[in-house]
């Protein structure tokens, strides 16, 4: 493990939530690991989120999740800090990754509400203290009702935040209106907390709102594309900001790629954001875990041919 | 009923949901209706959208639902479109409130999805289609599945544009990543088609994505404030439309003015728009219909702090 | 209107929701009506329920719902009660359609909790209090969560029967084991209160845990077995009430006649309930009401040979 | 591992589902687990059920998962069949946990379809198929959708019973109606297959249903009662099995023991189980495992006071 300098706080910019690319066998693919993180460093990202929905964190191993976790530590070598999901059903289990975690080198722990099972506000609180006091690592609270079905309270984030238990927040809940009523409550309770979204298609109106990073699934695909976005928001060019959100959100289509009939939209998506990065040249195979039902032939050309529009094809493919 | 000019098309601007007002006996109030309707179109407002769920339709007679519109129309005297909710569980019943609307002189309806009954994409477009066969007004689909418990797909907003069925969309979803998907879509598909956002509090992010207008709740509380966002983000002042939207996500806090121990969240969101609307002179009697919870005075007592905060108590209150 | 006994306390049996048998043209077919409800008193029910969600009350306009509510009251001629549904978003427009079931001589009312707006218990016991208090007739609460989107907590449905606000419950939560728990304390706190369940797969086991009768869709196309079933449960003949029940459930698959493809679960549902009435040549029409999507030749013939099957077709059919 | 006679096919009978005994420092207690499962095989149950729900699986590490199901194989010592939790998030995770289950001496496995991730029949069913490839036991359906958020489908179930690739079903889901239509369709495709209802509050309405036996949370407390209700249900005392029933109803509301502005409902409900067992004296420490909220004094005498009104509690106790 490299030394490394302190988290920084606000921690801000485009982090993408990386796939976590596999062999035809189901095997973690190191090397394609390494070639997407370092694909996204040149592409100007602020971070590596490892591990999280786009990541397939809940379809691998312990095991799994460490090799590709390791090998993005690997490869930012303290370039830029390299958070890492720790999903687990509740609190001691969390605490198990949070060890596979800070063994592999991460800079940061991102960790839902409880799940699997029934909760309630204060447990949701407790489970954050305990996993804040029982794991060295500054934590992001990942709030995904679609995964955890629980949204995360106002209440609750604002005083986790205020107390200092949670470095910030990946709001992946979809719900901008109560992003918009949190943000400033939170820059006044807590200065340096990051809040990140996930919402990956209302980037530049939540830049506009005052989120400090994004964190876009799509952003696997292109990076450059939300570091564009990202840095015009920051210079106040809205219409570029804009424009190139526009863009991306049609790139987005690729997501609709899987035949609803024969699978889910969680196969449909992983699937072509693994297709598409594999088609660009950066992993090796688009395999995605089982049981998620592959993309035939007719959805692979689907995707191929929406890259090919956004002129987003390696010379030759 | 007066003559009017054609609808316009696409339809654009700030056009507020209005409260019902109320006596204490529980009738339309058609002084005060007449009253808010004038102090909306002194602020600049495009538009009047009435019997929607912030005024109360859901709890109006059919009698109460046509006096407060027939308050409105004559209000508007022909200056802005006024916009009538048609909320019913399915398409006859809708009609029979198409004819009302019709005659109480409005200009376009407002429908949902049918509710109540389970239902199918196949059935909600033909549910439309019989609408705009049956009625002789344009129709606007109201998404907001917060009511009616189905999102409208893309595809059928799509194809209802794109035939001409719908005129327009009040997106009261608050997904606002699918509505960035649908915006460019309908654009090429329907260029007359009309977007009107129901999400409050992220109008500034909504503009920039591209949406023609907002029908904001709070604007029953602060339509100048709506009015000066809408402006500044026609000329493309994002930092000014920024600073509104964070000043009127503030002022949003009066909907938490009810305790949830006592009462339900629209019990206490209508309350207090009501409350705030009274307290500002422009209605006589803040009531809400029953069976919803009455604000009691300590929640009164935090929607005139807020508004006290906000500069819009008038001299002497 | 005939001179009637009084409402009997607690209230039991076989009490089909009639559907509501229409012409090619979408009105109510009177004749119909009566043809039905002279079927099912020749079958031995013991009461009938209109304008429920069998009775497909979401889809017809207030003048359909009293013709119907009429024609059913003529046919009962007193010989049991006839309960009206008044399905409708809140209290006061509940009351309207009251005042219409009372003029067509309903002898109870059958009522959910409001419904499109977001509620809370306190306005819930609120509404049935208004209700109880304005309409002159026994009330019984619908509990109907696919429908209404909220279930009737236990603590609501025992203050509002201790208190004798309702006569009595329709179940049709499908939450069997809540039901299982209330029973005991509703023998308890109000004696003459009566549990109908509409969950019509399990009414040997209701009846079993205590309940006094039950409301099947099902009971349209056969109320002579539920009749069997409900007569065979109070003699505690319980292997020929499974026996029937078994049977019944076998014939219940009948709803599954539509291709989900091109309905849903609504139509295929009141749509094959319709067309198995037909076929057994008790009404004119199986048509249900616009937008619902009819069902095609292959899927009539399905709910035939279902019929056939359980030897419910008259002979040369 | 002591030498096992093959799996009865069908399984049946009652199957607890073991609370896991903690130490005050949240440990698995070997020695209470054992006590456990001993009052549980003297009561007459018919098989062990470890890892479920009422087990805390989603709150147990690894480690304790193996250490719980350990001493119960112990314990069981081959006269009854131990049922073990495989409680994962998707299909390679399931099978890491099954080969724990397998070294620890289980009798079969019971799995959730996946969860955390969007899921699709498809994928349901190849999960399932993966798990029985790659698990050397037979394997239950565990069907929870307030867990998983996900109902197993009529057809799913079906087609992997018929193929064998599932030994039986446990039924959380309180869907009684969807079950019986189930039932028949199961004895016919597989006679073998087993059908476990978890519903505790409806057993007697279940068996006569037809199911083949029952996984009842609340026989941690009371054991003795679900023997005697399976016991007059398979002797056709339908009137025997009613008021066990409804004895087990009345007791079951030492759930409700937490105050639900504390805690949630599961909180509440595991904490009870607890508290009953140890009040019975059968386990050492009523702990619950973090982050649930524990039971303060006036909740544990709640417990307590039920539990002597049904005669439950030891002498002196």
């Amino acid at each position: 493990m490299t030394l490394r300098a302190p988290f920084p706080a606000p921690f801000r910019g485009v982090v993408p939530p990386l796939v976590t690319p596999l062999t035809p066998e189901g095997e973690v693919d190191v090397d394609s690991v390494r070639r997407l993180a370092g694909h996204l460093l040149d592409a100007g990202v602020h971070g590596l989120f490892l591990l999280g929905s786009s990541g397939e964190a809940a379809y691998l191993t312990d095991i799994q999740r460490r090799t590709a976790l390791e090998a993005a530590v690997e490869a930012a070598a303290g370039r830029v800090p390299v958070l890492a999901g720790v999903i687990e059903t509740t609190t001691a289990r969390v605490l198990d990754r949070a060890k596979d975690a800070v063994k592999a080198g991460a800079d940061a722990l991102v960790a839902t509400a409880p799940f699997y099972t029934r909760t309630h506000p204060a447990e949701i609180a407790d489970h954050f203290r305990r996993l804040r006091a029982g794991a060295d690592l500054p934590v992001f609270a990942y709030d995904i009702p679609a995964a955890v079905h629980t949204k995360l309270s106002r209440d609750t984030v604002l005083a986790l935040a205020a107390d200092g238990t949670l470095a910030g927040l990946k709001d992946s809940s979809g719900d901008e209106g109560s992003l918009r009523r949190l943000l400033p409550a939170l820059r006044a309770a807590a200065p340096a907390f990051s809040v990140l979204t996930g919402a990956e298609l209302t980037v530049d109106g939540a830049l506009l709102a005052g989120v400090d990073g994004v964190v876009p699934g799509l952003g696997n695909v292109d990076a450059h594309g939300y570091v564009r976005l990202y840095e015009a928001a920051r210079a106040g060019d809205w219409d570029t900001a804009r424009r190139e959100q526009d863009r991306l959100a049609a790139l987005f289509a690729i997501v609709d790629a899987g035949d609803p009939a024969r699978m889910g939209g969680s196969s449909s998506a992983l699937g072509a954001f693994k297709a598409a990065v594999h088609l660009r040249g950066i992993i090796d195979c688009p395999a995605t875990a089982a049981p998620q039902v592959p993309l035939g032939e007719a959805e692979f050309a689907h995707v191929r041919s929406r890259l090919g529009e956004a002129g987003l094809l390696p010379e030759g493919a």
